[in-house]
């Protein structure tokens, strides 16, 4: 067997197998096929498990107790980077361990989450909406007229999509999530349940005695390979589309206003909200439970701390914090004076 | 034809019929027909354009790339107040161009969102329930016994409509929303995608050996011309109605719990968190992820400031900020101060 | 008839009846049967009403005009403490008058709730699905292959159920609630509508050039007598299940990232959100719309304040607040050190 070809997804690999997907170099010798990643408390011989001896992206570094663990847990497969010492068992040298344990998961579980093709008899399909041949449209969704959806997109359940709307190919729409009209996702995105794309953004002009609504008619644009978190909303555009760039990561309980306009490799935390007409550049990062007022910008790679409420223009490559959010050293020297002089006094 | 007349919705008007429509008065000739309105960026001569000279309801003015913008707009037709210069170009004149402006939209857009009359087949309609025959129940709606469906009322798909809950006339349900039982809603209210009004409220008694459910059996008594944003949550009262006034706006991931009494023309922004048995008065407004502790009371006008928590009542027309909430004036003092302290000395 | 007899569910109560279901004294005679728990305003004379002369759990004493709308309610019969003076009107004295009319409501509502048994015939269950036979599936619901659903579930509506997931006996799934794959609930836990548990956690790692998801396949493990919230969301863990344990009550619009640990009998408010790998010990309490950061730990019985950020350990028995969060006692004198300073001076 030639262990640089592709293997099939989901089937089970050995330590050269492995070493070749990951692109790292195996010292030691097993015999053992791998069917799994997992941690190190519950590995068996069968499975692969990582470490990383440095911090990680969010700059949170392994305790002792998870070194220790690594290095009494039953897998039979260890990938490491160049400074973990095994103790002479078999490992897998690589650059950065949980991106290989990342790869190997994707080659395991996608075999697991492989749909069935076609469209489920119990989906209501407009006569006048498009849905590729390779497409899962699974049941009780509704296709609008006019909506487009692209090959292998797997919409799982009760999936609405609006009308006009087009989802790109690879996409996955979990059950229960709504896509309004003038919704455009490019290719590999994937909704979680029950999140709300597209629906009409928090426009109104007083008249003298009520709040008329201002129609919201410019719908939302989606990059691609954009994840968008369970119960999460973007609100649809007034005339020009919101907009959300490539690569984009919202997690959960996330709130888009209308008019906004986000760069690429933005990561919006669990809870964000993010209120009309806000530009954010590329590589921006709000912190869970973080807020922007409406009607700034927010710099490309800034960062905005856990709970902050960001109420004017953050420069490029900032980092802001507290309500209303400020440069952070300023914000730190606040909280340190103010819990100095709140000390009891001996 | 005569300028008067009202127009059919959704087609094409010259600038007298808009003129007519918007109650304006027309400055210069076009023998152009409109059809939408638009930002002056994407505008061609096709569509309306409109401007406002002074600051808008939120205090926010125009900047000056906003009027650079407008006057360079290949729109066809302006919509501006008495203050703005439009250069020689063909305008109408109004006292408040954005409100224009929503009514022209809706004009055009009310046309595109015409939808189906009746009971689609996937719907489940209980025989104890009654639907206004002029009513549109979409795909795999589920309507309980006892409940009443109003005129015109549009459930999109996927709406849940509870035991004896009533949907007023002209109410529209975006796809996936939930109204538990015994929910009212008066006519012309708007709920977008996945909202759930009327589920269990949050009350529990402590046993001395476990938390046992009071239940929940008052419902929600909601208005007219209510607006409630996408995965907002209203819960049910114990045992009277929690009830929300007419005209109130709420936006998204908005949550009002059991027992609330609200006002009318209450604004409540995008993740604003109401605690059980809160009193708000008419015209209140609660900044973005803004919130208000239990049992207390928020007098009528009182303005609640962006992530504010407030923890005991605040008087009619008060502006309060932070956490806890204070007096506005007292926050900012309170802000600079610390911001003083923290500065480096020299 | 034997007053001490176990009565029908939703049936009619006489006053020794009454007594008898909520373990209390009877004082005073009548005739009436009663029907409803009610408010003091709304009862008439075959409703029960109920008084507590002391502070509740959450310390809130009765104010002097809900006194006085007890003593001038119309309803037939009181529960009171013993400290409460009913000036000779009839009633039940009981150590907990909250915690007996919440067992009386449930002996009338729970009658009220009663639903079909079986599968509706729009529900799409896989062949490989296991559905009890007193299991109630609603319209729409969809049962994904080797999903178990216990005896006496009650799954309403449009209710989404993945692959391999468990519903334990008596478990009430509200509608458009979804559980991905790999969910155990234990018996008799109650979720609100479009309640997401068991979506793919917020995990990525970092490749050079993009982020790669890591799959997230531990999926929830949730013990008994749990309640979720309307659009709340738990993730599923990484390698090993998120864990919420026995009688944990959850409001809505909470947000528990993947591989958090809870213990029992936990409450988290409206909008709370713990993120990722967050041990919580038995009874803690976190407040509307607070929060903690990733990786730490909350000792037993911890109290957090309302839109508190907690950032590092927080340990058994303390109470928390602010932002970043810190002993409660600090953050008082931190607030009213800043308040004194801010006042203007004579």
């Amino acid at each position: 067997m030639n262990p640089a070809a592709t293997p099939e997804p989901g089937t089970p690999l050995n330590a050269e197998q492995v070493a070749a997907l990951v692109d790292g170099t195996l010292e030691g010798e097993t015999e053992q096929y791998f069917e799994h990643v997992r941690d190190f408390e519950s590995a068996t011989k069968s499975d692969v498990v990582f470490f990383r001896s440095g911090p990680n992206e969010t700059g949170r570094a392994p305790a002792q107790a998870e070194l220790d663990a690594f290095q009494n847990t039953a897998g039979g497969l260890r990938l490491v980077d160049a400074a973990t010492d095994v103790n002479g068992r078999v490992c897998i040298r690589v650059g950065n361990p949980g991106l290989a344990a990342a790869k190997l998961a994707q080659h395991w579980e996608a075999y697991i989450a492989e749909t069935a093709m076609g469209i489920h008899p119990t989906a209501v399909v407009d006569k006048a909406a498009e849905v590729d041949i390779s497409a899962c449209i699974g049941p009780h969704c509704v296709i609008a007229a006019g909506a487009v959806i692209g090959a292998h997109a797997n919409l799982v359940s009760g999936v609405h999509v609006g009308e006009g709307s087009r989802v790109g190919d690879a996409c996955i729409l979990n059950p229960g999530v709504v896509l309004g009209p003038r919704v455009e996702m490019g290719q590999q995105c994937v909704v979680q349940a029950n999140a709300v794309i597209g629906s009409a953004g928090f426009g109104y002009v007083w008249s003298g005695s009520e709040h008329v609504h201002m129609p919201q008619v410019g719908g939302v644009q989606i990059g691609e390979r954009v994840e968008i978190g369970a119960n999460s909303c973007i609100d649809a555009g007034t005339f020009q589309p919101t907009v959300i760039g490539d690569n984009c990561l919202l997690d959960n309980h996330v709130q888009v206003g209308h008019n906004c306009k986000i760069g690429r490799f933005v990561i919006l935390c669990g809870k964000v909200g993010i209120s009309g007409s806000v530009e954010i550049g590329d590589g921006a990062i709000f912190a869970g439970s973080s807020g922007a007022a409406g009607h700034i910008s927010i710099g490309p790679g800034a960062k905005v701390g856990a709970k902050a409420a960001v109420t004017s223009d953050v420069p490029a490559g900032a980092t802001y914090a507290g309500n209303p959010a400020v440069d952070f050293g300023l914000h730190q020297r606040m909280q340190v004076m103010l819990r100095r002089m709140a000390r009891p006094k001996d």
